[in-house]
């Protein structure tokens, strides 16, 4: 029923006919909600293979807003675009286009990006993602950007000297590393 | 065949039959190997809950040492005491016996293991494991507590003059945090 003058907007009239659709599909069981499982059978990179249960634990857990572990066809649809600009942000860096981010390409990445991280730490964020082949594929790149956007802003607010370093207390320590952790 | 004056040890030799029968099990597909949703499939806590996905994964992780994301037999043996003694360090912290540890037992806890913290980061630590209900799981308490350890050792080698505080530059705190993040 429409409220006077008011259109009656339907829930999920604000998604798009084609969201919707894949909405229904990521969601098995019809339960109008999609767990990290569900998105997990959804979700592929480019060599095939599910995205990781980091990684779709993580991105749940950024739309879930009211922590029920499931998002509705709303939040699916900020994760949806959320995804989108991931693949273009991880397209551009893949210079060579072979479905990976290889240590060059995540140094070049970074540095676009704006850090100034040694070729040491580079390999270090290389070998950690992959460590026998050393590359980065579309699901760890998201899980290893929002770990450092996470970790980078928590560090920004203590930096008040804005000098790279932070003098920091062990329970602050704690708070941050635990609050940071994915 | 035996080498000589030595015995032949068959693979598994040093497992007792009944974790080889446990192991048995829980190797759903009979592979030899246990994979972290194998694990899964056989650890429950207190309330018939499987552990979750981050408590499967962190200890496969502990005790796969050539990092195929699987463990053998012998690994498992390791991993079925070290669970064990988990259980018992949580059964002795849960003093009502409710199968859950309390803020209260937590902060008791936390205070036996060595930890001064602050009645606000107990609350914290119980928010983070359960927003709604403010108890720690079984599964949920390993997690933790190995989380705390880890970064309690990052932290313990920075702090030279032992005062509590680490004076730490941007890269190295990146470092900490993603080395010891699960
Ligand atoms: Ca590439
Ligand atoms: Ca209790």
């Amino acid at each position: 029923m429409g409220h006077g003058p008011y259109p009656n907007i339907p829930i999920g009239g604000g998604v798009s006919p084609q969201v919707q659709q894949w909405f229904r599909a990521v969601d098995k069981d019809q339960s109008g909600f999609i767990t990290a499982a569900e998105l997990k059978g959804a979700l592929v990179n480019a060599q095939g293979q599910s995205f990781s249960d980091t990684a779709c634990n993580l991105m749940i857990g950024m739309f879930d807003k009211d922590r029920t572990g499931t998002i509705n066809v709303e939040e699916f649809d900020k994760l949806y675009t959320y995804v989108n600009q991931w693949l273009t942000v991880f397209k551009t860096y893949d210079v060579d286009q072979s479905g990976h981010i290889e240590e060059q390409e995540l140094s070049k990445a970074m540095s676009q990006m704006g850090f100034r991280f040694t070729p040491e730490f580079i390999n270090f964020l290389i070998k950690r993602s992959d460590p026998k082949d050393g590359r980065v594929s579309v699901d760890q790149f998201i899980v290893l950007c929002v770990q450092i956007q996470r970790f980078t802003e928590a560090f920004r607010v203590r930096d008040t000297q804005q000098n790279g370093t932070v003098t920091i207390a062990f329970e602050d320590f704690l708070n941050v590393a635990l609050s940071c952790s994915i």
